[in-house]
């Protein structure tokens, strides 16, 4: 039966990392447990962990992805929210039928067997939502 | 010692909630628990509970309200993140000697006991910090 388990991450896209860590870190005092390159993102990525979920900083790394495209656009700011989903696939064959618009029609694999989806937010009510499956 | 200890809420601005309810609820599947007349925020809330944080669908009721206007500007999406703070006073006054750009220099009080403040979204790069402490 697939449900919603819980908030993964909030990821908010920054023009600056240093200035974004000078804030969330050293000011509200959530310690940055991880920084990673994420080619397959064309970001860096800091991970700040809350009570079980995360808020992730994405800086963009190159100028023609979509993260650097909502910043361009946009300006810096809240960019999805992740939620992880037990049975992704029964999930994702309940919002097709009830004719939910998905970016990701089928779920994408990365190599650490972590399974995600995208809902478009026109179907989310402006919200880019992603639902995340961790491997069995 | 002021620490953040958790995500309480992610706020989503809608333009209808019956449309929302049926992406939130029947399709993911997030029940909502309760929906709320807001007078001082000029809004209907829908609060949607996941693992010990939520959801809330916030529809404006009023032209003139911070969210009418977002919804306006921007359409619907999410508007702001709110953390719960252990020691807000402390918080607050770390924010300030680090310059950080407050919307309100001082907890406002809601008649549950419940205190929150705003940090300015300029200072927390595009996303509007909601931090908000319980009754002892």
């Amino acid at each position: 039966m697939p449900r919603i388990k819980r908030i993964d991450h909030v990821a908010v896209v920054v023009a600056d990392l240093d200035e974004a860590t000078a804030f969330w870190q050293d000011a509200l005092g959530l310690p940055i447990a991880a920084l990673k390159e994420e080619p397959a993102e064309k970001a860096v990525v800091a991970f700040l962990p809350v009570n079980g979920s995360e808020i992730e900083l994405v800086k963009p790394t190159a100028g023609d992805s979509g993260t650097a495209k909502f910043l361009a656009k946009r300006g810096p700011g809240m960019h999805h929210l992740c939620l992880e989903v037990e049975d992704l696939d029964g999930m994702l064959a309940r919002l097709k039928a009830r004719g939910v618009r998905l970016i990701h029609d089928e779920p994408v694999e990365k190599p650490n067997g972590v399974r995600y989806a995208f809902v478009h937010p026109k179907s989310a009510h402006g919200v880019l939502v992603e639902l995340y499956e961790k491997p069995a």
